[in-house]
């Protein structure tokens, strides 16, 4: 069975408010998407979350997002593509420092929430982030959809693109996540979620809402960490994943 | 006669305000402090700033403040020295990955405002700044007042120190800057502002405003960029600088 | 000939940044869209713009905008409708306080900017818009487009509503205001948006980019405030109606 | 017994982030010291705690704070006192929309944080804060400590002054506070914190750290709401206080 990356989200609390469970969810995950302080994450608790990782041995992502605290990046922002361009850099330098601080360093890139979400289908937008990730360092992966205008932008610049899955997420038939707003988009249980991890790795493809197999590329599986139940779903998942043989490491 | 750094605040605009002529400025200095977005600049504007440096040579240094844009960073904050410390790192990453994208460098760290102020002996912030300034790279200089604890933090922690003046501020007998509260301490004419930066430059002394000679070091001079006037009056100081020999030059 | 509102966007600083002569304009129009402090404003500022309206018998509208300073209010947030009730209900309320403590009330509301457009169109954005006006007081009139889905949920919730024309913008055959990105979208001449401000006055009509004459309802005219020319403009603006023997006075 | 209210800090989450547990503490408070937006509180939030509490019949205070999201309020900044006056008044008037929209009013005005420790001795920021509550409404009681700087500039401006004591602080022998830094300053033992609660408002004194009595006016109790066991200890209190024959009912 071949090697998987857990990736989850992380260091999304902000001055004196909490968000998960960061140091559990890093006893479980290879891959930190490390909060940039845009959506979310202040210096001091970046720099907390980037030494806990270094002390794991968890790689690093700059998870960068639009400039808005108040809706945790959760909402699209009809944003100028040079700004962003120029917000992603940005983030992913502050995020290259702390980490550096915390002893380890950025390994790749994730657009978060609804940036991440827009650039599946946004060209202006996909172009300005896979052009600021490029400006900062060629060499830096991102993660995200395949398929994506996100990644055909990132590959036309070579950059590296790495394929994540979702175990917790309902599939349509050509392979994209079925709305959130739809009944049974997300799954709840750690067992079914777990199991459907397994599959995903094991044969490539995913079992779609109509019933039909989907192939997927999964270099990395995302798993939340800021849901109620998320250290004992992440957990399932993993322990599930090593008891059938997959080699959890990360993919850089 | 000796060479001499013009050091002065750009990038200070945010969003759809601006502030100074940014432009104007970067043909009279030798080192450019660009803001990092916590007392102001957005990435965009950071970006354009950091070009425009690059494009004529002039020296970039991150000019780190206190998380305030609605105060501008010049009010005294009793931030946490950690909280600062993260912060300062943050700051300085920010914008080495902006002045990369615009193909440059960080040569420097200035602190700003209330910041720069607080650190002259505040003995737990400035220690906390220069810890900053240390882990992201240990051989970034760092401006600032000759005598601050700041200095003396610095110095400990093995940086390099660089000693700026102002040529339109008045001295107190004891070297240190006459307080903006009090009548007469900031100069307003261009003519007299040269002639001080000259005499500053040329004798290694200032006039105090007892009329005693104090001496100071002066490895780089502070000219305003957002004053009314502040691009005649640096124009003033440049142009009677280089006609009496004064080697103008960036100080790293 | 028939009296006219003059209303432009005021209170647009903030912190040390300014924006526009607000003195300037004060006296000039009869209507103050004062910023509230999302898309801009800070409070001190805001409290002296008021108090200076006050002085003038200038009448104060709570300019409400998406929540967004590094974009000005200047860019379309995909806001949940119920968050942004909340955030006009508290814009608004801020604004009252601060007009009453500069010796005024709030008269009338209207939407800035990104906000105001989308409002044109976006069927829930505008509902949510005009019951967060509703509900702080039914009594408040809201400033727009006639023929806009705002201007139909106020409506339907019994908020008077109040049409306002551009005398500086071009118009499309069907009333609307042509595109900024089209060539011509907006004048500059200040004689020529006077003369066109007193034909719409007069005429109830104004000539479409083809030519054709296009009815429209003009209650309140919008001069704008922070371009270059905008004080020379509004002026040409007011002098030329005042010749005409249009009453220039508040439509409240 | 006298009758006694009890206040808590509530609405204090923002955006994605939850703090404390509103509706538990809604059960057991009769005065909500309600966040204003500046050091927590986003306006949806505030308008769900709002009609909450007005549901429940528990009064709303307005809880202004510093401008400092990053920092909770919880770090002194040394705001010019114009500006703070103004921050305050806007504060005010936002919580009161959204209290009307919510089906309340504003009832109170408590100070937050380290702008409340602040004012307890510095006078500048201290006559700001009440001066704005005057601008706002002169019929609103503010709530804070006796003998401090507030209470006079309070008390000089008319402004009905509320006495509050913390069954859960350590007190010196002159009646002030032991400061957080102290061991022993924070009591958390319920049944602990309710006896001395009962005793505060049966005796109108509290044992100081010495074993000294010590004469305290109290009107209203504050219970903290955000800490662990915060929902325990105040039920604690509120069931003693309602077993020894307190009626616990608002000071308004």
């Amino acid at each position: 069975m071949a090697s998987i990356d857990l990736n989850a989200d992380l260091g999304e609390g902000f001055g004196a408010w909490q968000l998960g469970d960061d140091d559990a969810m890093l006893e479980i995950v290879t891959s930190a998407n490390v909060a940039c302080g845009f959506h979310a994450g202040d210096p001091a608790g970046l720099l907390r979350v980037c030494r806990s990782a270094a002390e794991r041995g968890v790689r690093i992502g700059a998870q960068v997002g639009y400039h808005d605290l108040s809706g945790f990046g959760r909402r699209f922002i009809d944003v100028d593509p040079e700004d962003l361009l120029a917000e992603v850099v940005y983030q992913i330098g502050a995020l290259q420092a702390i980490a550096q601080a915390g002893g380890s360093t950025v390994s790749y890139v994730k657009p978060h929430g609804a940036l991440y979400n827009t650039i599946v289908t946004h060209r202006e937008q996909a172009a300005a982030v896979a052009a600021a990730v490029r400006m900062v360092d060629p060499a830096l992966p991102v993660l995200g959809m395949t398929g994506s205008a996100f990644f055909e932008e990132a590959g036309r610049l070579g950059l590296r693109t790495v394929a994540e899955a979702f175990a917790d997420r309902a599939y349509r038939p050509d392979g994209q996540l079925l709305s959130r707003r739809e009944p049974g988009a997300v799954l709840a249980d750690p067992t079914a979620i777990a199991e459907r991890a397994v599959a995903m790795v094991a044969t490539g493809a995913v079992t779609a809402v109509d019933g039909t197999p989907v192939p997927i590329t999964v270099e990395s599986l995302c798993v939340h960490g800021d849901s109620p139940g998320a250290v004992q779903i992440a957990t399932a998942v993993r322990e599930l994943l090593a008891a059938s043989g997959a080699e959890i490491k990360a993919f850089c």
